[in-house]
């Protein structure tokens, strides 16, 4: 009989969770849509309330504000890349890095672009707010190992490989950005373009006075 | 009797316009010190007008409201970093150009990096807002022609390079905010590591899979 109320608890409790993160869930997607559709200034926590049907008391239970919301909602899309990653990194292990996660985060930037666009522009100060979570952290302590492994088997031509992860990661933030106000090229053509920077850096003759005596003589 | 009427009017005239541009300089200065001491949010037009002595009604003769001012402050900024690298190019013509914004931009940011600290985190959407000036796009504007005449000369293994440029500008701007959390390395390693990445790119073995075949063999 007491394990039989226990098991009414629980299932009780189970019920009770179930509710709550569906509440959850219902609140998060419709921010996302109403966030995307009124950029951050203008959406409210009232429609977005009456969107995912749920009183405004009930709200302030799961969020403390708009803006508390609108961190979960990126907090979530960086969650989801992040399992993204480390799925694809766990079933390719002799795989480098730096590549892959490229890959993936153009395609999942590009599939999510006006999310990009709306963490940029909408809560300006998100992303530069040290108390939210970092992704640019979070990448770079993806890269760094990487970084550090290689330096181990080959002098590398940069002292400092904190700075290093953080060019490359830097690299990548501010690729995804170009979806904001281009819609093209495609993921696969940006990470073509970031790879090959990357790979082989930019011809001589830009980085390197070489070439001033030829424009000179051509004068 | 009367050209001593016009020139004792156009004297006038200068004497309001200097007086002006006084009151406006002086306003930018106080309004630096008000915001790098406590702070976007935190800073007031009212303190920021006691240390310019200037009456508030007269503040609003100059700017519209505190993200106005804050808004002239970083244009400021950004025209003096324009004129020092157009002089410099000017100087040195024959120069790479790459080059020479990246070693001014990291001497400018490291000089300056409690203003960079501000324009990151301050007024948060002001770098992304369109309306304001676009310190991005007019550095691709200056990287790019570059990249296009090097692109005559001999092709590139990039086809998109307005992205090319973006990428460029992109790394030197996400760089220059390496200093807000670090306070080194200083301006000319920076710079040396920038152009060490985009002269040369990263080892082959971070970017490929060559290592892998190794890598198994050791395990």
């Amino acid at each position: 009989m007491k394990k039989h109320l226990e098991q009414e608890q629980s299932t009780n409790q189970g019920r009770v969770a179930r509710r709550r993160a569906q509440v959850r869930a219902n609140l998060l997607a419709a921010a996302r849509e109403v966030f995307l559709a009124r950029g951050y200034q203008d959406a409210t926590v009232s429609e977005i309330t009456q969107i995912a049907d749920v009183a405004m008391g009930t709200f302030y239970l799961h969020f403390r504000d708009k803006e508390d919301l609108f961190a979960a909602l990126v907090h979530e899309a960086f969650d989801a890349l992040g399992e993204r990653i480390e799925a694809v990194l766990a079933d390719q292990p002799h795989q480098p890095v730096i590549p892959i996660i490229t890959s993936i985060i153009f395609r999942a930037a590009y599939e999510h672009r006006d999310m990009v666009a709306l963490i940029y522009s909408g809560a300006g100060t998100y992303i530069t707010d040290p108390e939210t979570f970092d992704a640019q952290e979070w990448l770079i302590d993806l890269v760094l190992p990487t970084l550090q492994e290689q330096a181990k088997r080959e002098p590398l031509p940069f002292t400092d490989l904190s700075l290093l992860a953080h060019l490359i990661v830097g690299l990548l933030m501010q690729s995804a950005m170009w979806w904001i106000e281009h819609d093209e090229p495609g993921p696969e053509e940006m990470a073509r373009h970031v790879l090959s920077l990357l790979g082989h850096g930019l011809p001589a003759a830009l980085l390197t006075s070489a070439q001033s005596s030829s424009s000179e003589s051509s004068m």
